[in-house]
């Protein structure tokens, strides 16, 4: 699985080119895989790739759900129910989307998922959730370390080829998530979907923390 | 509580009355909260009212969320999943909406509910679900002795002022549900939304059988 230094946002509206983005992304979703591994969430990684930009993964059957969880508002929540945009909550919310682009990626319900549109069981859904909560819990603390705050990520699950086990795919890369420092400077994409700066950059300065962190 | 002959569609962008609708509103709400109050789900549903428009209620905090259940797929659902009308789902489906018309009543997860908007504790979210299934479930049964088949309905809940107890409130009536019977015609509010058919007719038949079961 590659990487890349292409970038777009708005559904593909809005589209560049940036450049080490790759190298950055693949760091921190290894680093991230890696550490979702040692706390006991199966996922995909299987080892490094033969460049920087790559890694090795298993195959699976994606199940087509964006699932999103939030710690803090921002974004699109922030719009769709008027919360202002900073509002850290008590404890963090998951969401599933119907990820499907002709459609919007509409929100779903883990019910209608189940047996409207026959995704996955409730209990694969179940686990699904459980997932995200605790991969969100994790990388959390991953990036507390290096004082940024994560405010949002969304992550997608697949079922294995080979053993049928549900495990985490897609990746978890400032592309995914949002990150705050303590001043509520972003280093994500929202640099380049809000214009807030040199999107390049902000993405070196991630890579040097992952870096370090090796 | 009083039911009116005032009907509207499609957020009040549509709207007429009905000769007759707060009548058989009246009648099928009342049948079915003494159902679902046999049945041991709390209701705010006290007595008759002094008249056939209207019910004695207990008093109680609305809870801003639009519980739909969902046994086949039409309306909004096929649209927003691009699923043909009619589809039978292998189990009831769950959705929550959160009340506010400016917003467009916008999708909600439970959690998104509980920690993102504080809206009810992830409990009570918990009991309202379990209470709409099993209102779905007794409702089904009630419409089927009649030949007709509940395909969706909303619920809504709130706290009983006095006692702090989550209970039912609102209505459950042809308004607020799609009925069809064995050749698909729609015994509900889709007559006046979609332009069906005589929407007096069709509400004067549903009071009939109400009546006849009483």
């Amino acid at each position: 699985m590659e990487s890349t230094d292409r970038i777009s946002a708005g559904n593909g509206e809005k589209r560049d080119v940036v450049d080490g983005k790759g190298l950055t992304n693949n760091a921190i979703s290894t680093a991230l895989f890696k550490l979702f591994k040692k706390n006991g969430i199966p996922t995909h990684y299987v080892c490094e790739g033969s460049n920087e930009f790559s890694k090795v993964v298993r195959k699976a059957e994606m199940i087509p759900l964006e699932v999103i969880g939030r710690f803090i508002a921002a974004g699109s929540f922030c719009k769709r129910y008027n919360i202002p945009s900073g509002k850290v909550f008590k404890e963090m919310t998951i969401e599933f989307s119907y990820k499907d682009d002709s459609l919007g990626d509409p929100f779903i319900s883990k019910t209608a998922a189940a047996y409207g549109l026959d995704i996955a069981s409730e209990e694969t859904l179940d686990d699904i959730e459980n997932y995200a909560f605790y991969i969100g819990i994790c990388a959390q603390d991953f990036f507390k370390e290096f004082g940024l705050t994560l405010v949002d990520f969304k992550v997608e699950f697949g079922i294995d080829c080979e053993t049928g086990e549900l495990i985490l795919c897609d990746e978890f890369s400032p592309d995914t998530c949002r990150l705050w420092d303590k001043d509520g400077k972003s280093y994500d994409k929202d640099v380049f979907r809000k214009n807030l700066g040199n999107v390049s950059e902000t993405y070196k300065v991630l890579l040097d923390i992952v870096q370090e962190n090796k």
